[in-house]
């Protein structure tokens, strides 16, 4: 499975937003909203290395997504900066997105909004 | 799938040590020795809300972790300062455990620690 690439950063510090996440049951238009998402957020100021278009789960650009069986889902997007993140929060699409999550998909998540301070990684 | 219930955490700041990771191919004494991890970080000044005993994929305690059909594996463990985690990071048992890692288990990963400066959640 080591085709799958890690998700490509700048040095620290930049900023991480980790959002867990269980969902209600059934899709209710999630799949296609989440890519949507992803696709807008690339397209912000200060999301790094952009989003090559799959479904979540993913592992590119500026963000790490995956969703195990047991229902646990971890998303984890990386920012430049805290104010690129507040630009996206107040983006349109995204708050309208934001109610639908808290109205269908959802059953409960919490958002963790982090500075990275140092990182590293391994490939064989 | 709303019994899984999300990590339990204390105030901001906080730190997080966001694990992402692919998996090499069969167990190797991975699944086993990811418990024993989980068990032992638990007992470490610092990690709050303890650890229940589940086999990972979990969300208890100070730890959200969750791994995809498609293989990207997340793990967050959640500290309650850098000292903290520099005293994991010590430890005996986890030192060889990463090494292990590295020898068997992991075709690639990526480790940020970062430190939350806001949160917040949403329950249905």
């Amino acid at each position: 499975m080591s085709e799958i690439e890690p998700a490509r950063l700048p040095e620290p510090p930049y900023y991480a937003v980790i959002f867990t996440s269980v969902r209600t049951n059934g899709d209710n238009g999630y799949a296609q909203r989440a890519e949507e998402m992803l696709r807008l957020a690339a397209k912000q100021p200060g999301f790094p290395g952009g989003y090559g278009g799959g479904q979540p789960p993913c592992r590119e650009g500026g963000v790490d997504s995956t969703r195990g069986a047991e229902g646990l889902g971890i998303t984890v997007s990386y920012w430049r900066d805290e104010e690129s993140i507040k630009a996206w929060r107040a983006q349109a699409d995204h708050t309208r997105a934001r109610a639908a999550g808290r109205a269908h998909w959802y059953a409960s998540y919490e958002l963790h909004v982090a500075r990275v301070e140092r990182s590293y990684g391994f490939t064989r």
